[in-house]
């Protein structure tokens, strides 16, 4: 026992006591105790050779996950939007055209951080809920020839599934430009298949479909594009997440370059273990199974789904708001009343959807509907024309 | 349970058994079980209310053991070089001016993230292994004029602890210089005082004298600094990293800016308890009289130490390696022998100095007494001429 302190200004704050949520938002999802475990495992050293090990093992299990043969398959040391900037950072050199899609916070996103990698952007035109036309971005290739096409795969802040991957990489090959994808809401729960897709890059989260705590998120590179990375002109614009040189850590020679979030580590490589044993189609199916059971129970009480069947994104569902009903109380109640979290619309769809998750360990039959069930007491209290019943057992029905 | 994996591609990676290594090399160095503990916590959303008052409890605990009162004092999302370059990326313009130290690893990195900042970079000369002289700092100052002076507190890689810091921040204040300080290696561990020494920036890692698992890393700004950064003519380069938009999540706002790694702010917030428990004070003596042990030990088994003691820093000590010994082949033989890590040397102390870290939960008696029993009986298995039992006695005489 350390001497008690006799310092009367050391902060007095009490035992770390958070409430116990059912997380069904937009992420982080419910994670698996097992996941848990990992996390309070004594740690060894960054350099440590039974941590080279675990490295390898994360690294396997990862080209699994995004079902890729890449070598450059990675965790970067952070969370979803250090991977994005890995992979946009080191990407786009300065005086690069990166090709950007409007249709959604995401992309938004990206455009910044080509810009402040010293890129233009230019960009390709779908509404807010919507996905993109392989029409339009053909067209936009053609008439911007950039360098990087960026695209969202599975947009959180709108719940669109975009469907046609390999018209597009297609496409964007056809113009020399490599392909960026966001799979931070699809890896580990919906299709994705990164090599036979011909996605160049694609970079990931783990509080989503993987149920991983934050802190060491997926990211993986084809040698083409890592090619591009290693003959810069001028070095990334961060030392931090520089590829060439974390190419030291990961790669043969496993040099120091930072320390690696130890923990964050062990935890993903329980996750993607959880995802190796159920199986990655397995895996796509029961998230399809989960979701399209939330679905019905959302269509059954007399919600509307905001996206179209065909590009339905099972992870991220995007209902919309009933008349006259306050998507930010209807919030705040269920987490109050049900100790559940769910989330409202961002951006042009702010006020409009509730955004609600079907993630990794979250994709169960229980959260599924105690999600349905609260959300229609909620609802109904709150005047809105719903009605609850139908949605308790449209969601039970397709649970069977 | 998931269905069994039908998919003979998934690979089959066995349970994580790390082995239980005892951390005394320069970081991470061993987590105290309630850190651990902290890090199993089943998560909220990083916008949950619950989570607002643990950010909230962060913050206060940070300024503590930082010695601040700074407003802007927050963990940032990645390890120790994520807050690295989060304080050099932002208060650095293209531009601009940083003076940096050549006496040591860090230095040079500093010098690095500085450029890819669009900085200037100016160097104050020093040998590895010995700190700044104010007097030549103050040339150096004089000579450059530069907007920002960054020098290492505590540098891990030569085991040395920078003297006379006040007079180091008032002669770079004279010539309006801001002023970043390297604590990685000292916070909660060696005196530090931000405030009274009139440091602008500091920042750390959470995985040295905090024992905390890396991936939330401390950060703290003065107003004034903070104002240089809200005043830039042109945003950070990245994105992850800009102070300006992170601003909206630790501010008033708690607006989304990306996902917080919310189990490393939970075991960062346990971690920080323990260190108001005890009392900031009582931990810098606990640091000083354990690794004086550590010394005492070493230098009874004849060995040296590589910094004068004027400037020896408790929590990594450097040690001669002796006469005709190859550091490497210690360390891994240490790591055979009894799970124990330590470190050699880097760049230009590389073969010549052990490094020896006696930090956070890994400074106890019972840690130094194994490294030293341990290291004696390495080196004299492997014929340096050294005495053991003189080693042995003289870390016990001292612990007494």
């Amino acid at each position: 026992m350390p001497p008690a302190s006799d310092d009367s200004s050391a902060p007095d704050v009490g035992e770390l006591t958070p409430p116990t949520r059912t997380l069904m938002g937009p992420g982080p999802s419910d994670v698996h105790p097992r996941v848990l475990r990992a996390m309070s495992t004594p740690l060894v050293g960054h350099l440590d050779p039974s941590f080279i090990e675990i490295m390898n093992d994360v690294q396997e299990l990862l080209r699994y996950a995004f079902q890729t043969d890449n070598q450059w398959t990675i965790p970067v040391s952070g969370t979803g939007s250090a991977s994005m900037e890995a992979a946009i950072g080191n990407v786009v050199e300065p005086g690069d055209t990166m090709l950007v899609p409007t249709n959604g916070y995401f992309g938004g996103r990206m455009a910044s951080m080509a810009r402040r990698a010293g890129g233009e952007v230019v960009e390709v035109d779908a509404p807010w809920g919507e996905p993109l036309d392989p029409a339009t971005v053909s067209d936009a290739l053609a008439e911007h020839d950039p360098d990087v096409f960026g695209f969202v795969h599975a947009e959180t802040s709108t719940g669109v599934r975009q469907p046609n991957v390999p018209e597009l990489t297609a496409a964007a090959h056809d113009h020399d430009a490599l392909v960026i994808t966001d799979t931070v809401t699809s890896l580990g729960g919906v299709e994705l298949r990164v090599d036979e897709w011909d996605i160049d890059v694609a970079y990931s989260g783990p509080q989503k479909c993987l149920s991983c705590p934050p802190g060491a998120s997926p990211l993986t590179l084809s040698d083409e594009a890592m090619e591009k990375v290693l003959s810069r002109e001028e070095p990334s614009r961060s030392w931090y997440l520089d590829l060439s040189l974390l190419e030291g850590y990961w790669g043969d020679e496993r040099a120091y370059h930072h320390t690696a979030p130890i923990t964050n580590v062990y935890s993903i490589r329980e996750a993607l273990r959880l995802v190796a044993e159920e199986g990655i189609e397995n895996r796509w199916a029961r998230h399809r199974r989960l979701a399209g059971a939330l679905k019905a129970g959302a269509e059954g009480m007399g919600l509307e789904m905001n996206p179209d069947d065909e590009y339905w994104l099972p992870s991220l569902n995007a209902v919309r708001v009933p008349e006259g009903i306050d998507d930010g109380e209807v919030c705040d109640e269920l987490l109050e009343r049900y100790d559940l979290e769910i989330a409202g619309g961002l951006g042009d769809l702010a006020g409009e959807i509730f955004r609600i998750g079907c993630m990794g360990y979250s994709a169960s039959p229980e959260n599924v509907t105690l999600l349905i069930a609260a959300l229609a007491d909620v609802l109904d209290d709150f005047g809105a024309d719903v009605d609850p019943d139908g949605g308790v057992a449209a969601c039970r029905e397709a649970l069977r």
